[in-house]
């Protein structure tokens, strides 16, 4: 990675980092699910600290990131780290720098003292799935992901407050 | 719900908590794996702030809990919330308080501004399944959750140290 500086992300970074949130989401066919700006990401990560990034950096410029936050598992009674987003613009795949970026997170786990480090893929992308596999990881197809989201999400809110109103 | 009472928990139900999170793993039959104690749960939920709990109450005692996280969404740029554990002790089940427990962490979503509530499910468990379903959430089959952890955690932290060094 001679030449590639893996670092933790700053503000000046936040207008890279969305650009970079814009092709992975085209590479996923969810360009038209990103509604996240500048400003948005600026206030999560660095005023409410809700993620941590680190992003890789090649001639002076942010070609790849990855943005972590913390889970709770109840078996352990603590948090762990997770992994929203690994992603290397593809003008520079080919040069291990996926890699770096996940053992930075990794590596970042450990320093907290979590005994966890998880994620998930998209059932599909085999080349991201080999790749995580090779890095000792095991997968998890058990666990089937729910969502509760726009008006499911405020009927059971507001199941909820008519609920303590009675 | 004549009778029982949905609150946010307190120190003092950390014990009774982690009684229901071993109810918990013995249906998963993961029982081996819960290695939380009184004061490791204390620590992350009331002093670290980790995770939010509500518990469930009746006849002066707590007899389910609903365990949540805040996740992050990089579309969004921002966090949701993501409920770890949803849980009822089975004597106490048909009452209506699992549906009480989400729809409370429905509200708290709502409440901070949150777009969405994340869990995950395991896949044999129907019945909980089309719980969720009738609730109006829906399943995310294609994500395949993947973990690190243990000796493969600690050598992907170590290349990252390597690497740093070099």
């Amino acid at each position: 990675m001679e030449g590639i500086t893996i670092r933790p992300a700053s503000e000046q970074d936040c207008g890279r980092i969305l650009a970079l949130i814009r092709e992975l989401a085209a590479y996923e066919h969810m360009e038209q699910d990103v509604t996240a700006t500048e400003d948005i990401l600026r206030a999560s990560i660095f005023q409410r600290h809700m993620a941590g990034v680190f992003v890789a950096e090649a001639d002076e410029q942010v070609i790849g990131y990855a943005l972590y936050c913390h889970n709770f598992s109840t078996f352990l009674g603590r948090e762990n780290l997770y992994l929203e987003d690994l992603y290397v613009t593809p003008a520079w795949r080919g040069h291990g720098i996926g890699t770096g970026l996940i053992c930075r997170v990794a590596r970042q786990a450990v320093e907290e003292g979590c005994q966890r480090l998880d994620w998930v893929c998209l059932d599909w992308n085999q080349p991201s799935r080999d790749f995580y596999e090779k890095l000792g990881a095991h997968a998890m197809p058990w666990w089937v992901g729910y969502r509760a989201e726009g008006e499911a999400l405020q009927e059971l809110a507001g199941i909820s407050r008519e609920r303590s109103e009675e």
